[in-house]
């Protein structure tokens, strides 16, 4: 008889894409978890906003109205119901009709970032994306060993770059993690320069109800229904919205808008992945959109969220001005600091920060070459205004550290 | 400008994959929603028994007990204080110490099995699975292009033919689809193939709480337990459970055991699968378990289902026995129908059957080639007895006019 001890050695390896990820996400979810640690990495929500009592009364309501149907599998596309909600919500807003045949129920939107992945990319498929990348989407796509092409934002780009692409990603609200708003013009070309390419569009909208100066653009989808707003909808936006933003991620209630071809390709790559999502945290979603809930708390986090955008910008500007450079981001979560120190390496200074107990997310994750080390993400969501500034304070701590260690 | 309404013909097409997939799955969580269908394909749980009042009671006190805690982004490796319940449950039964380092919580198994076939195939590596095999589980794997060997149970089965797999796959309590039950010998002495050949071994195990007519066998985890007591556990088995067959599917609560090693690797595919669960149906589901719900409600599964299971063999007995053979299954959720006219062919005898407003699942989808057109699984777990009985006469008369058109 063979003893287990001695077999760990020679057990077969892991598939080879592992061996090019990182655990940077798993890092900043656990670092959020120690109370000595000031985190501005992760994308996350104020804790202490979220509305718990709200949820109580949704999650009763829910069973009371759903009963066993709200602890079923589910239909693999999503709880009936909140299709349709989704769906009508989703037409107001683009101004032309979308069905239910036009939503797929994720959890969150990064099960819609790795659905996507699964059914659009083969190995060495060119994709598109914005740069710097949301670090999730490079994430979820590194299994399926895209190539990637940078997306040229620029009034003389042409569509000759988007030929071939599987599809074009890009987070036009408050992108993640520049926190840019992109212009409607800017938007529109790149939708035409899509179309006349032929291929898909992936528009990430998460941040959409964190909006603090001013109004968000409209949605390329919505942009879309202007050209066709007629017939069912067949557009080559893909169009990715949350829950997780402006109620709880906790639900991990996500929607994918598509054409419904798409739709279910999509739903045959999520039965394999998950068979459904909790049909549970999807009725109770249902009762806190129906009931008005979301834009009743919405106003609250602006409120708050506004707030620590500024108090991170002024604390900055008072400690950070003199090696890096930011803009002040109309929405979302994120101010994106770039350096003015050609010294800097926000990769190295990454480890001086912890060292000082503060996170934030070194650029090189956001660049599919893992090369940007000029630029960091800092988080203002998560902190109350006084943490931020002790957080920016101890940035600089670290900072003045590293330029003595490396000048 | 450019007209999207002639595009979609130019769009790119889906991955290679998705040509070779099938949506049964789907089909048949659609027709379970059809009342004048009888499905007794999927493998669905009835719903009647399903503890409303007791995941109400539970949700309110996870929320009072959590609070934020449980509305949150959770470590990707699931709600801690359900890791370590699961971490002592499954030590126990396995008899060795497990700790939490050793639990990964998943939406259910069925992400397990996604989450494994990201992290261990590469495409065209060797995995060995039991034949039949579940078909979530070819499903999972489909993208990831494994090639397949068949698991050879036989007692002069030797350790050679397992050299090279990435993987074992078997579902040795109560198959699926077969509803055999391994006998422990046959347990160890594929748990000392493995060792030899030095593999990872998967162990299904979604149906050991549905125990009808004597005990379930001891877990390949166990059996390794007995090898190897002592220290933190870095055996072969990967062993995957659920909370979906004993208390509701729609919690999509599941977890994987594997050495910390194993768990680290699956929780990098699970970030970028998901970001995490529901934190909320995890802390629903530590409260479930903590107040004993689940010992007090199998019992009542149990009973119900086995009377179901009777009657659905009773009513075969009189209405099938002249075309199909089968086995009363121990536990578990299906009875395999094997033909004894070898004139029938499974998936053509279920277009006769969806005629008659009835499903089964044919067994081609349960072989990795999909060439087995000679049994069929039928489910007795959903259906009441007076159903079962109406089903099989469906059944009994779709096969009358499929062979009164083939013969």
């Amino acid at each position: 008889m063979v003893s287990g001890a001695d077999f760990p050695a020679r057990r077969p390896g892991f598939a080879r894409w592992l061996s090019a990820s990182n655990d940077i996400t798993q890092q900043f979810l656990a670092i959020g978890g120690r109370p000595d640690f000031i985190s501005m990495a992760g994308g996350l929500p104020a804790a202490e906003l979220y509305p718990a009592a709200a949820i109580a009364e949704a999650a009763q309501k829910a069973l009371a109205r759903w009963g066993a149907t709200a602890l079923e599998y589910g239909p693999v596309e999503g709880f009936p119901a909140l299709r349709q909600f989704i769906a009508e919500r989703v037409g107001r807003q683009a101004g032309r009709s979308i069905g239910p045949e036009n939503v797929l129920l994720t959890v969150g939107a990064m099960q819609a970032l790795d659905l996507i992945g699964k059914v659009l990319i083969d190995p060495g498929d060119p994709i598109v994306v914005q740069f710097p990348t949301y670090v999730g989407a490079l994430d979820a796509w590194r299994m399926r060993a895209p190539s990637y092409r940078l997306l040229d934002w620029s009034p003389d780009a042409d569509s000759q770059a988007l030929r071939g692409a599987q599809f074009v990603y890009t987070v036009p609200n408050y992108s993640n993690p520049t926190g840019v708003l992109v212009p409607t013009a800017a938007r529109q070309a790149l939708l035409e320069r899509v179309l006349a390419a032929g291929t898909w569009l992936i528009e990430d909208d998460p941040y959409l109800p964190l909006q603090y100066s001013g109004a968000a653009g409209p949605s390329i989808l919505e942009l879309h229904g202007r050209m066709a707003p007629e017939g069912p909808y067949d557009g080559p936006v893909i169009y990715l919205g949350t829950l997780s933003k402006s109620i709880v991620p906790g639900l991990r209630v996500g929607w994918v808008i598509a054409p419904s071809a798409m739709i279910q390709a999509l739903a045959i790559a999520k039965q394999s992945s998950d068979l459904s999502s909790s049909m549970l945290t999807q009725a109770i979603a249902l009762e806190l959109l129906e009931s008005g809930h979301e834009e009743q708390h919405v106003p609250t986090i602006i409120r708050h969220y506004t707030e620590r955008r500024d108090a991170l910008c002024a604390a900055a500007r008072s400690e950070l001005a003199e090696w890096f450079d930011w803009e002040i981001p109309p929405g979302g979560m994120f101010v994106w600091m770039r350096r003015r120190d050609p010294a800097i390496d926000t990769d190295a200074l990454y480890q001086y920060a912890l060292r000082e107990k503060v996170a934030f997310v070194p650029g090189s994750v956001f660049d599919p070459a893992g090369k940007l080390t000029s630029a960091m993400r800092v988080n203002f969501s998560r902190n109350a205004p006084s943490v931020l500034q002790e957080g920016v304070a101890r940035l600089a701590a670290a900072t003045r550290h590293y330029l003595r260690k490396n000048s």
